[in-house]
């Protein structure tokens, strides 16, 4: 698709070459040959470093557009991004991939689905009911219990075991809304990327990247019922208790602890080795590593405890 | 099966004309060829203005049962109607309904089971491991992602994204317990309905409705881990956040949001444009439209966050 | 394996007569074939009334192993059982065992996947994408819905339904830690035993038990989306409504209700006939039958109203 392409679709006229898009990517990730958006204003220190060879901007922010980078210029350019999202979405299968490579030693069960184009390593277990999509990779020695399903283009490392009915590489949450109150979605094109010696527990979701991955670092343990939103970077060695849910884009550093049905906003950053208590709530980064916290809104752990004292004694007066 | 086979089921005289029974249903819904049952003093008012053939009463209530139905009376008719209930369910599958209809340009894995009687339109993509029970209607162009399971009598729209491991129509948490405390199980023989252009992430569960249909609208986006129990309505493009829990016989209006993590109590009415934060915990029906909701117990947001911070000066004292 | 296997690889001497070793197992629980370990000062008063043939010990804790085992001392006792714990792991799946055995008047689904070595009972429904894994067994009239995975080695009894995509028998979240953060699986040897006429919802997940049994007893009623921890113990008749989580080794007395949403930490006894609202979060044991709580921290439901009374007055101040 060509760059008129794109401005016939989203409606919207451009000055400049036109060139061949390869695809569509943040501001900071675009390269010359993407097309990016801005859709805040607070991304506008974002605009001028931007690489991208075409941004899509309302007028207003149209002046901060680069000199390199041609403005694609429309009233709603998120709700523009959804549209396009659509065209750059691959098959969710593809019959002219070539067949799956399954490595020496892999048990496959004959009542797993393997699609196209995949790439499993030596000595892996793929139980029952598995499914795993179009080009995703598995290390050596990995396990997947029953009805995992991963989708396409992940990578999952060596060492691994993924427990029963857990799901790797869904579509991210991601959807534009006009002032109708409409929603479109936005195609998720990027992947999951699990490193080695992670171990996944049961009925857990690890959701793709809108751009690039969600990424879970070497060592992590997550347990059953765990949400982890698209974008995410979970660190080494993390730990995320059962039923935690870790909202888009979150950044961990290793050896975070998220306790039993914890949670954080989107686009936190958590230092290493911090710890949350079980419900935790987290709602902005944690830049000190090694410390405890509890709560919601988060507090650290002992405050919380002091806090809780003191409101019970409420009660004696 | 007839009246007078249920008087002897849950064991019980009556007096009138014997009459074949279509059903069970609530007061409210039941037609005079309908078994209805007062469980509770509080839909005094339901009783008498229904329309059933007849109503199962304790023999307090009886006096309020109109002259056009027949009473039963019993000592619990909730633990009855459990009783009553596992005679109207229908089988499973059902082997004698016609073979599956399949639209044109669909595709459906080997590795799926379309069970007899289900109706999936054009172009759907049913991926492997998916399971569409007996009855089910699909409407055009909807993906099911792989390992989802419908469950028999539900119907699908058009446009529809399913995510991998989500259950739809599974049985609403429905029991009747007697004095000793032991549960009877209340066959849940509604169903749900989910309108065109809707999203469900993965390892979502939406329960079947115990009499009637559970019913998503047009347009809503529900992410992942999310339950929605037994004949909820959620309104046309409301917005359900992962691991967000809805309870049985709540309805939204549209564009409600629901944050992570959220959560109703049971038997609600939320106004259209209503948010609930993340967290927030909803135990009362929201009348007024359009306000942002957090904490639980639940308040404007924006009180929600003051209390937060004259909490936080409780340790300053 | 003997005892000699074992300290070679723990890298350990020790002081008596070789023995073939059974199995691991708890300090309460070994056998005088067994191995079992110590790694915290608080199960002191345990060690001397251990009947393990073995105990891998720190050195701190040597004097404490009584005459009748054996020590292996070694500097973290836990790291080494997790070590261990891989050597007495069955293969997942084992291909010597006898065909499963399925009872009369069965339907089991061309597609589901019986292991070798299962015992499914009579009159048993199991659909579509079930696995049912090695040695399990199943008792008469039970339901497993489509995509039900349960592990090797469970018990499953009469009159249960185990709604979709749920799963028994996946590993407890077990695992040692090192100094360098670094954490070793814990293989989780033992099962789950879910007793007659239990109905699970759809999206559970129950964890199997690290030695000996998770148990879900007579009569219990599971929602959707809810965790059970490894060596939980769920008292006849509980309720568990959706998404709540119950955390490892806690054990509920009979007819325990835990709200939607709610939680328990782990290793807590709970009274019968405790009731926990919904979100509750409970922290330590309840000793007192029959009461009703809520809140997190856990206070007695009516407290925690009046607590949220006097904290909205705050308010007002």
């Amino acid at each position: 698709m060509r760059l008129s392409d794109i401005a016939k679709i989203i409606n919207c006229d451009f000055v400049g070459n036109d060139f061949k898009v390869s695809g569509l990517n943040t501001l900071k990730d675009a390269k010359n040959t993407d097309v990016s958006f801005v859709a805040n204003s607070k991304y506008i220190n974002e605009i001028e470093h931007s690489n991208a060879g075409a941004i899509i901007v309302q007028s207003s922010l149209m002046e901060f557009v680069p000199k390199s980078s041609i403005a694609l210029v429309v009233d709603a350019p998120y709700w523009e991004i959804a549209t396009l999202s659509k065209y750059f979405a691959p098959p969710i299968e593809d019959e002219t991939l070539p067949d799956a490579i399954i490595g020496e030693g892999s048990k496959i069960s004959q009542k797993a689905e393997i699609a196209k184009g995949a790439v499993i390593g030596k000595n892996c277990t793929i139980m029952a009911n598995v499914y795993i999509g179009a080009n995703t990779v598995i290390g050596d020695n990995t396990i997947l219990y029953p009805s995992v399903s991963v989708y396409r283009d992940c990578k999952i490392g060596s060492d691994c075991i993924i427990h029963a009915n857990s799901v790797v590489g869904s579509d991210g949450f991601g959807f534009a809304t006009n002032k109708m109150g409409e929603h479109r979605k936005i195609y998720q094109n990027g992947n999951v990327v699990v490193e080695d010696n992670v171990e996944i527990g049961s009925c857990t979701t690890i959701d793709r990247a809108v751009f690039g991955s969600t990424h879970i670092k070497f060592g992590v343990r997550i347990d059953n019922l765990v949400q982890v939103g698209h974008n995410c970077v979970i660190g080494e060695h993390s730990v995320l208790v059962a039923q935690a849910g870790i909202s888009g884009s979150t950044t961990m550093g290793r050896n975070v602890v998220m306790g039993g049905q914890s949670a954080t906003a989107g686009h936190l950053s958590i230092a290493p080795f911090t710890t949350m208590a079980a419900r935790s709530g987290v709602t902005k980064s944690i830049k000190d590593s090694g410390k405890v916290y509890g709560g919601f809104p988060l507090v650290e752990q002992k405050i919380w405890l002091k806090l809780q004292a003191k409101i019970s004694k409420l009660l004696d007066k």
